[in-house]
């Protein structure tokens, strides 16, 4: 999907919100138990539930991974059942040597066919570029993370100081790699008060922004500080949606968690745009 | 299995070799590709070859992934079939926020029962400690990578200048997460000259060692500068041994090629341990 057809998307849906499928087996509701596949039958019903409210799914590859065989299954039809207007991100974070990032790009964007990645960036450029050769395809690389462990390095101050911080030099570098049209950035809500330095250096830029609702990050507060001219943000909600229900009703009470942040989202995009 | 175990295993075989297991679909022997599955007959040739020689088994996790459904079995099949007393490695470098390290710890130490897995560092202290929950069970945390992307961010010095560098920085604060008994690092061997560095900020931990051979890495220099009063060293070769030869006997050119790293390391065991 290209950068203007996903802006198209926003418009039309007055959303910039992305669902997080991370659907751990343990948390599914009782009564799909003995579907013969009860994540894929949860997923679809989120899916169904909540396509004409969001722009994005985002399955976490981990929650699948963790299942065996049988879990790639579950994210194979998972990603088979989502609109193709419907921007599909991989959760993987990968990164590895040149051929191997070749491997990983090859499973997420031809045997499967997510529109995107994430990726971390420690390994530098032969890790990341492998997956920046298809018009269309999309690197979601991790620069500011919504987690604790962010400040470890992320924040770490530079020598030269300009840029201050490694999450900075690591926008700032990768920016020579790729452009607007095939990289996006992971910068977590809950770091709002940094979003003007990321804005800075990456102004064109989507932002795929985890750490809204459950993690504490204010939806306004990052749409009024990161929003650009074509929008430019996915913000992820994840839990708040689907496990607003664990009972038969889970499905409509997640288009209805779904309804309230699409809600918040257009006023957002009528103030800020 | 634990750092005494490991060392044992060392001193018996008089080896540090630990043997990649990068299999690629596509460069194997055609007289395999109609066996039942061709990727673990390979595997299996490759081990029964190459156990006396090697003391860890390191499968890059991208090239299963990379087939699908099919590649887990084949991954699965591989793991069953190593012995006992073999370290293994999940070539992985994996990373996410807590809750997710959770889940790829489950994959890779529960579904499967790998020893040990590949982490990148870059989301910090929450996205790695997951991980170290039980005991024999290992991170190798990427310090400094053998592929010329590790320029990009690994080398990149910090502002306090103590230590200099990020990856210092990285063995330093992860050092106070884990122990040498629960945590190795990834030291690429084209990176010989900064050996002594991490030496001193981790003196006793395990170095897993890639870019020997193909890469261009002195297996020499590495010993001299790497080796600890318990060895202390993994050092991985993958092509040189895997692919020594790509016909019907590619087993046996597989022993040779193990065997002459095996006799060189006896040597420098001899000489610098």
């Amino acid at each position: 999907m290209t950068r203007a057809q996903l802006f198209e998307q926003i418009l039309q849906k007055k959303s910039y919100l992305c669902v997080g499928l991370d659907t751990d087996p343990e948390k599914l509701p009782e009564h799909l138990l003995d579907t013969e596949d009860p994540v894929f039958e949860f997923n679809r019903q989120i899916i169904d539930a909540t396509a004409d409210l969001c722009v994005a799914y985002k399955p976490n590859i981990a929650f699948y991974e963790a299942q065996g065989p049988v879990g790639w299954m579950s994210l194979s039809k998972t990603l088979q059942h989502i609109p193709d207007n419907i921007f599909t991100i991989a959760d993987a974070k990968r990164g590895d040597i040149g051929n191997t990032s070749e491997l990983y790009a090859r499973a997420f964007f031809d045997t499967m066919s997510f529109d995107s990645i994430t990726v971390a960036p420690y390994m530098g450029s032969d890790s990341v570029t492998p997956f920046l050769r298809k018009e269309g395809k999309w690197v979601i690389l991790l620069a500011l993370t919504s987690n604790p462990g962010s400040q470890d390095f992320q924040m770490l101050p530079l020598k030269n100081g300009e840029p201050e911080y490694l999450f900075e030099q690591v926008l700032k570098t990768s920016a020579t790699w790729a452009t607007p049209d095939n990289m996006m950035y992971v910068v977590g809500a809950t770091r709002a008060d940094f979003v003007e330095r990321v804005r800075a250096i990456v102004p064109d830029s989507f932002l795929l922004v985890p750490g809204v609702g459950a993690q504490g990050g204010s939806l306004e507060d990052i749409s009024r500080l990161g929003m650009n001219k074509e929008c430019g943000l996915l913000v992820n909600s994840t839990r708040a949606i689907i496990y607003a229900s664990s009972g038969r009703d889970f499905a409509e009470k997640a288009r209805e968690a779904a309804l309230e942040v699409q809600q918040e989202m257009a006023q957002y995009l009528e103030k800020f745009l």
